[in-house]
């Protein structure tokens, strides 16, 4: 369990009240029932989902419902409308001020959490010259101008095919908004799918009615609201009411930098495996924290709920007493439209190559149970894996049977090093109104095994 | 990939052709597509899933459906109403009689896949005085008969709390036959499940009308079909129109004795990790297969279509000159009773118990995404870990969740052999309308780990 600084009742302060907020808090708790947890949030709410904005947006979920109240625990103190200003790290004092009243407050502080997260970034090569109409994704008001423009105007633009650009999408088609989306790679998530993975979303989008434009990236947007003018490097003119932009995030590091803490490469605030940021009794957790892929050791931003939870659970262990770690993560995540599913784990074929990896790597579709089950559906999986030792390093998958089951066993499979030949040994439960005898994941395995046979066979043959 | 033997054009024998069988004849040629493989298959008709038949019970399937044409591949011979009656190991013959005709034929091969399954077995502790109305399930014949027995009578008496003996029991009770199950444990999958988990599936079988006598074994079975009586050892007498039993398999290891192959304990036929028995080029896979459980390396048998397919093909390849190996088996299994789901992957906290691993255990109950989406569904895990260092044995999941995601992210998570720590460290994908961003394996390990700390704690302080 890592080293362990026992304080008998440590003061926590925790800085943000997203999923590494909420988590940091939990487990200090949770840790040392003692320690008392102080959080300051700026919002007026405290807890919300941000992650169900797109069905909010689509109209399947009320707005209203993504706020939750905050947990009743004794010793956990949640302030709202509350930023924090600056931090003494020396004396190890939080200074803040109550947005409502304007009133400041110091509080002192054994271990603290910076959980700021992230905001939209929007790329300096995208020139807006009217705003108006004009929306990214954060939070819950954010969402409520776009389900506001969504009911004034009948089409609309989104910039970035990225997992948010997408939801987004299918989220104003599935309200009837003719929706155009503009993505500057040559195919839909670029950072998390290979292209032919891709096609299949692309495919299914457009079935969708949402129109695609490829290739092509965004460098002005003119107009006022409702009759927008999006304007591409390949010199298109898109016609929307409203735009809204998909571009990524940034790292909210305003306060770390104001702290004097170590700024990584990306952005995030560097921390080492206990997610302890460069000043004594600083953890950062979430978005804001620079995080390791744990394949290559890349610093990176992983700017999701999932990796803002582990992150935040191993700081609020950490900042009360106890020991945890995480060496890294695999940017394990996975859509769901209304059915149609599609996500990854691990390292794409792209990624894997560029890091140096000699790739093979194969592509199956089957039915996800025998098709005489009438509700039997199709997916697609690929696995990326590395011809020298065999190690899986990646794994996507696309469709509307369970792909959630595909991606976290590959992710399990790929954070214990698993090979192509210790899958296939997998013995996975089966029932046949649920899944086939053998998994994808398996009969994936077993074609790779077979082409790296092939391929060692022909290089030991003499030319 | 272990050794490889190279023969240029192998002559392979493949006996049966259930999953084990299917299995062995499609990787042998997929390994050497130079081969000729012959299966020798009793039944009729080829390929069939006995998986299905409860699905066909219920009348959610066509028994009909069930029957699949064997895969048309050249060089691939599968004689169907054909019957081995030996094998001379020492001469490489396989001597058939064509259950049609009568006639004779001797086949040579240069490997040979031993693939007979396995068969019902009824406890010599049921007296059976008339076996009129008494039904096993195994092959389509069977399932046409209790089909019938359903059309006509209207109650039913199920003997054995199996997974075999639950499905068929609710198959049952859907068609709206009145279902008493009889177990003599005193909770039902005994074998499966430790007796928390099974009361779900008790409650649930309760709540859709089947009657549970648990506790109480049958001993004697009385009357004609439309009119049994189903006495038991406490001394209950059950009115039933018809009776299954569901009592266990053992292996159809006839002509694997026969040909003198050594049979372990389990009653399988004794084979080493490549599925090599003990005569020069004979294999044995499926039901008839003695295999090790991964953990504990008993010698068991396995009777599930998961194991049946992974031992056929490692069996298969290595039959053709490739080379694969099974270490053991997790036992991994579900069930699913219209959606209602529960299965388990490696130990059960009994057995851990009984193999001498200090045992923690825990079980959490939470809905599989958040509240505000209307279909969240419930969903139960349990992990069986190891006290001393905190590694995972066994997992059961039971509910209307995702049960088959969190099972075989279980199963791929023991056997690399996973503590609760490295779960910990998990980065799984998330996606609210799909799951919750803490995963309930993650929920359970956090709490076990806190639970061993608490215990060490203790230990550690002075008495």
């Amino acid at each position: 369990m890592g080293r362990c600084t026992v304080i008998s009742a440590p003061r926590v302060v925790v800085v943000g009240y997203g999923a590494a907020g909420v988590a940091a808090a939990k487990y200090a708790k949770a840790t040392n029932r003692s320690c008392t947890v102080t959080v300051f949030e700026k919002r007026r709410y405290a807890v919300y989902h941000p992650c169900s904005i797109p069905d909010a947006i689509a109209g399947t979920l009320e707005l209203s419902s993504l706020i939750e109240d905050p947990p009743v625990t004794p010793g956990l103190e949640v302030l709202t409308a509350t930023v924090v200003e600056d931090v003494d790290t020396g004396g190890r004092v939080v200074q803040a001020r109550d947005l409502r009243t304007g009133k400041k407050l110091n509080v002192e502080y054994d271990a603290l959490v910076l959980a700021t997260g992230s905001k939209p970034s929007i790329p300096r090569s995208i020139r807006i010259e009217d705003s108006s109409g004009v929306y990214t994704i954060k939070t819950l008001e954010d969402a409520e101008s776009v389900v506001m423009a969504a009911r004034k105007h009948a089409s609309a633009a989104v910039v970035g095919g990225s997992a948010l650009g997408v939801e987004i999408a299918h989220a104003l088609a599935k309200r009837g908004v003719r929706v155009t989306l503009v993505e500057r790679f040559h195919n839909l998530l670029p950072e998390g799918l290979d292209p032919e993975m891709a096609k299949k979303v692309e495919e299914r989008l457009e079935a969708e009615g949402v129109a695609l434009v490829l290739g092509d990236g965004v460098s002005e947007i003119h107009g006022e609201a409702g009759a927008k003018r999006v304007i591409t490097g390949g010199g298109r003119v898109l016609e929307a009411g409203f735009v809204v932009l998909a571009t990524g995030v940034r790292a909210c590091n305003e306060l770390a930098r104001r702290m004097g803490l170590e700024i990584g490469v990306s952005g995030g605030v560097k921390v080492d495996s206990r997610m302890a940021a460069s000043a004594h009794g600083v953890y950062a957790a979430g978005d804001v924290a620079e995080v390791r892929e744990l394949l290559t050791g890349k610093p990176i931003l992983n700017p999701f709920a999932n990796t803002a939870y582990l992150t935040g659970r191993v700081a609020g262990i950490n900042a009360a007493g106890g020991g945890a770690e995480l060496e890294g993560v695999l940017r394990s995540w996975v859509v769901n439209l209304g059915g149609f599913k599609f996500g990854a784990a691990g390292l794409t074929e792209a990624e894997a190559r560029e890091a140096g990896f000699h790739v093979l790597s194969t592509v199956v579709t089957v039915q996800e149970k025998p098709v005489f089950y009438p509700d039997s559906k199709p997916v697609t999986v690929k696995l990326i894996v590395d011809s020298v030792d065999g190690r899986l390093l990646g794994t996507q998958a696309v469709g509307e049977g369970d792909v959630l089951e595909k991606l976290n066993l590959a992710a399990t499979a790929i954070a214990s090093g698993f090979t192509i030949e210790k899958l296939l040994t997998l013995e996975l439960a089966y029932t046949p109104s649920l899944n086939e005898v053998f998994h994808p994941l398996l009969l994936a395995s077993d074609a790779l095994v077979r082409l790296r046979e092939r391929k060692s066979r022909k290089k030991g043959s003499p030319a």
